[in-house]
């Protein structure tokens, strides 16, 4: 392996290109990973064109991919070179106090289990490492492509989560809003999980045809009216058991507290701006005492929970193949993809790049 | 009994004074119940004076009584005449679908649970009816007076409902904030459920004084310097595990956004005004990805609810009476009584009225 | 309306027979209904020729029914004459303690939510009154028919109620014991809430067949070996996450034991008979420490739980016609239509009568 | 650091002895510790003298321990030389699929997470190596003496396990069965989670004034009768919410569900015996429907646990120094002491060694 290698990186706000970083080393319980899928997402958009997590200098970019070990440490059992692996967005420390208490995505601190292209560099680049290979890498499911794998790197599992924080239970009406690839894998997920109906918010016709397939009974298109009165207007002025915030920004929740019945549970994983600020009218919370629950978490990451989730894509439980829209072969062709993602045009779900 | 009797009433917003009024007609489930304790509450205070709940006019106030059983229903099988019993301020609709959903105090619409001297007349009358009296009744504890009984109407199920919303669990450290009677009944009952240490946010003397007697570890005046800063300080940065809300407005909820550990749960039980909102910067609540958790919901009413918590205080493993600073007797003394709590006086924590 | 009425009974062990009954008298809150449709229970069968209850005198059979409303008491507000709705078998007294506290099958006593043809007369007969009528209560589903409909009496509630007990996630292995109606309903919930893969356990070919039509990836006969066994060859000795027994006796626990991981749950729906007994050998419970958790339930009933179970027959998310494999027309095929749940035939999965 | 060391172990079933073995190395994670504080637990007897983990050979016993660390591997970041810590009992491997799904006592299979004395020598030695150190020691709590710190090593975590597996709530009349030492943190824990009442079953008048003095409002003792029969003339025939077995065999798990009301929870954290069965009757157990939960598990170990646990401790919430009932001084006293657990004098609740 030579020492150095190119990376696709965040120069600073604004600004992205190609930057020359050493091969990372492998520390015992590490392994150390070369792409062979890579997919962008909204984040890093958001992070280098919003500077949704302040400057960043040359960081390589990236959180998103399927992967052939290339080296191990001394501890690792599990892998070993040549073990084709999916690689989770949220790469916890195991050990760490707060995934001791179920809270493996802030182990170390809020948030601190997603370190990819957000406290370490990506992976786009020839090489990066995985800190904890054996609790963090997943196996490739049994019979999935390696296009359709990368999504669980950081498209089925908020989506998942999302569902588990509104809580669907058997029967229950559930409002998704945001249907880009998040919002369409909770539309899924909401029917894996036995809602009766499924309403997706979303604008563009693509999106929203996708979430018919994937089961939504209801479509909203929240540029023709407040999601609110559209949700009442379909629930007889009943409102929803649950929403899932998959997209949108602080006024979502507004939406989400209007539309929902006393007693029910509103999951958000969207990644709001650092100046965004959620604003919940007293009245429409039950003056405070209306048991409507509101909680914003973070994808589960780690090695069982994409193992838990690749069981539904090689059982054809899930198919994840419409969200992929736009194909890319090579690294040459990093750049034009993430620039699509930034450009997001209306028919664009998902882009994935083979290498 | 005669057909007509007197009540104290809030006559429009901002004023109230004695009323005639038909005694309640039994129906086949009620029970008529001739009340031997009263007490006013904070909520009445902001009925009247505040218009909390809108304009009522000549609504009979009070929804806290312990009361005597004088006319039962055809289809009541568990109490009879001349029983003593305690009223819960909630007093649901258990056929309701909410109540069959786990959601008793909305049965039949947000809140709606709660009737009395909301969308029913109270009980500060000679006479007043109660729902499902099977349902809704309890049983005096073994053993206790009936001025600390009363306690059980509604000082002491919100400051319970608190620490379940919070879900406080072995070792926790719970910030309580707001310690007037329902504060320090969520002080009592963080200890109950095993907290290892709470920090109780107030500001007058003599609650902090009574929080520090039902074991919290530390005080902290909410006007000598920020909530959350304060609870940094005493926790080396680390901030706290669960946080009951129990007095404080929509600002509040930034305090305990600010004062909680990701992943921490935040509950309420406080009415908000009809004009507050809860404001939360996406900052510290983690981007909308810390997993901080926040639900205001209303108290559990009903009689299984009372008797558990009455059970509670027929033990002695909680002792309401430190809560009952002011005594009065005699129906003369209501109005006197309701004025103490409107102007809410610096040693006063609850006061009742003996008949 | 005649005073008097002809039902089909238990007319004591072993034997059943038509009856001349009072046709009930409407109290305040209940409802006087006419069977549309009625199916006989394998429950049925235990009561008679099992003697499973112990001995009852002129009992009138059944516990599953589609019917109209031909009167109603003073007390109920949401259903009227004429109206079509579908009775659980469990109609429980939701204001009871046990209600209160989520355990409405309880209600007043172990199983006591269960009343018709166990402590009261059931619905084989031309009228018979439900308790509670708003609270128990349900509406026929929006275009669902009734023989479909009738399902949600008996056999979906239990199937559902089990995968709840069970606890199943996301991406689980679940093993679903035994597969005449209730099981298949396991079947089809388990997929409802996400398991990835489910074993089902059966021996008749025709319901080993239905298994597969609701999603089981894997059949096991257990007349070919051991259901242990079976189970660890198919999960390269790993076992599932999650068990649900509708089927068996004693024994089968044994077996639900020795087939599931550590911290698994098994939970199970089945009647089993008054002198049987469970036995789970301590090395195969991990000498008491393997955290394998079990829990044997009865169905939920009520108003709701049917509302919200045929919320997802009129979405076509569940489609319980391949239930009914038998179909009957008239009072007068009453008889038959239990003897054959007698004899359980080889194609047998749910007979139905339509009057 | 010599290179051979002392160390107390199991030579066989039926006799232990001093033997001489390596000092530990210590891996990159690890931790070398040296005993400043030991205990011998009845497992330890149970694991000589019954054999109950089948044959052993010089193995060294002991899984309870306060120490010193005397060296710390690259990897380990919290700890340093010279840092004084209790040891839990299991010390799991916290990366593992089991832990990611909160079943870290079977990390690695069922109860593998339990290794000390077990599948690997125990802490009885000069040094002994601590797996993952920064994830499973814990620090001394704040002015606790270490002869209390030492019960947070295998008699708190259990007691409180228990009361969580058993899932005490507000009001609720708990029975605990067994009131050795992890029977009297059960009570304590049943009291620290809100318990209204406790009965308490033994036979020691010394553990029962223990018990008394932990809070149990009744004791009983199995000796006189039985444990469901005196359960049911205390309850009024209505028996209890929970139950915490702490103490005997698969008979008792026949009492507990006798004693029990239906949707009653049965945590239990004892070993049983290999050749022990658990037997339950169907009819006591509402014929399989009365909603019965029953769980056996192993306690919670690591870290965090105990870091939460001891913080009860720190702030004298909880007080173990009643269980220390014997004390002793020096290598040369662990035989004694270990003897002393063997025979089981009637005054014994727990015995410690400080070296």
């Amino acid at each position: 392996m030579s020492k150095t290698m190119r990376g696709y990186a965040m120069l600073h706000i604004g600004a992205t290109g190609w930057v020359e970083k050493p091969v990372p080393e492998c520390g015992p319980r590490d392994a150390i990973l070369k792409p062979l899928v890579l997919a962008p997402c909204t984040t890093d958009v958001h992070t280098v064109w919003d500077g949704a997590l302040g400057e960043r200098h040359n960081m390589v970019l990236g959180h998103e991919c399927c992967a052939e070990v290339v080296e191990v440490g001394a501890l690792v059992r599990d892998f070993k070179v040549g073990d084709k692996v999916v690689v989770p967005a949220v790469t916890p420390d195991w050990s760490s106090p707060e995934a001791q208490a179920g809270l493996s995505s802030h182990s170390g601190g809020t948030l601190n289990g997603w370190k990819y292209s957000n406290t370490e560099d990506g992976v786009f680049s020839e090489y990066f490492a995985c800190n904890d290979a054996d609790g963090n890498l997943a196996r490739v499911p049994d019979g999935v492509s390696l296009e359709e794998t990368i999504m669980l790197s950081d498209m089925v599992p908020p989506g998942f989560s999302c569902v588990e924080l509104a809580d669907v239970q058997f029967g229950d009406t559930v409002l998704v809003i945001g249907v880009g690839p998040v919002g369409l894998m909770a539309v899924a997920a909401s029917m894996l999980r036995g809602a009766a109906r499924v309403i997706a918010v979303g604008s563009r016709p693509a999106t929203l045809a996708a979430a018919k397939n994937y089961g939504a009974s209801d479509v909203i298109d929240y540029k023709v009216g407040s999601i609110e009165e559209q949700v009442m207007e379909l629930t007889n002025g009943r409102g929803v058991d649950r929403v899932c915030i998959c997209g949108g920004d602080g006024d979502t929740f507004t939406a989400a507290v209007r539309s929902i019945k006393p007693g029910g549970k509103i999951g958000s994983v969207i990644a709001m701006n650092m100046n965004d600020t959620i604003t919940i009218p007293s009245a429409d919370w039950g003056f405070g005492m209306a048991n409507k629950q509101i909680v914003g978490g973070a994808m589960l990451g780690g090695r069982l929970r994409l193992e838990k989730l690749g069981a539904l894509l090689s059982s054809g439980r899930l198919d994840v193949s419409p969200l992929i829209t736009h194909r890319f072969k090579g690294w040459e062709r990093v750049e034009e993809c993430l620039t699509l993602a930034h450009n997001k045009p209306d028919d664009l779900i998902k882009s994935v790049v083979t290498l």
